[in-house]
């Protein structure tokens, strides 16, 4: 089914130091941010935050699993970092759809990540791009009603 | 030292299914496109992605382990994801700087990844925050004569 302009998605996660670790296995970040007390205590942040890709993964969770759901890929995203993310900080990402493409399974979604106490640690947009998951998928044939994407619409993903 | 305009860094990794499941982990993304072979295979990739998270994720590292390097964290990003990354490719990831803040550690920087056959599966821009560590970084102090961010320089971190 597509989903309609408005309809929200959120999901929440507390994030750990065990995360920074992840992260630095999948990427090679060894930021001493992320590692090295003394020093991150010195620092603006006050002690040792998790990496950004931590915490906006979590829209790639919602964006999967929730809104537009299974299929889902990002063709475009524009995020704002706007307040550092601690370990032990319980955030919630929650996407909302502000377009819907009128002949494909493209999305422009408002993307908002808050931490336990209310304040906005990442706002920004996506593009995300649906690709149909077989016969039982009817997404890309109902979507001819909705809101136009306009001169916002991304190039379809090369092969 | 705070870097020139023109400089480059860039960095390489082959991504895996682990990282796919590792990425998992941290995030809690089960899109079917990262585990299911038959379904992934039936799409226009062809077979089972890594998600964009993993891809982006090397940009993390070239930026907090060489260009600006220790203590980078993002303050925006705007990538575009133009092609699939499969289990098994080698991807580049490189960041050239484009604007200094005259007063602030603060970069503008291009990102871009390329595939193994060197086609670009990201590409984009970012601003980059490098936090101070400690009295032997001049960063911030020796800025003022390079090119100016302008208008898009972003605010600084909340706390």
């Amino acid at each position: 089914m597509t989903p309609a302009v408005g309809s929200i998605a959120r999901r929440s996660r507390t994030v750990s130091r065990r995360d920074i670790e992840r992260f630095t296995e999948l990427t090679g970040d060894r930021n001493p941010l992320h590692y090295d007390e003394e020093l991150a205590a010195g620092t603006r942040f006050g002690g040792l935050i998790v990496q950004g890709g931590v915490t906006s993964g979590l829209l790639n969770a919602v964006v999967a699993e929730d809104l537009p759901g299974p299929g889902s890929v990002f063709l475009r995203v524009a995020w704002n970092f706007l307040a550092p993310v601690w370990p032990g900080d319980e955030i919630t990402a929650e996407v909302e759809v502000l377009e819907v493409h009128p002949t494909k399974p493209v999305f422009r979604i408002r993307t908002t990540i808050t931490n336990g106490d209310g304040v906005v640690v990442l706002d920004g947009d996506a593009h995300v791009y649906r690709v149909p998951l077989g016969s039982g998928d009817d997404l890309g044939a109902t979507a001819g009603t909705e809101q136009h994407l306009g001169a916002t619409a991304p190039g379809q993903r090369q092969h």
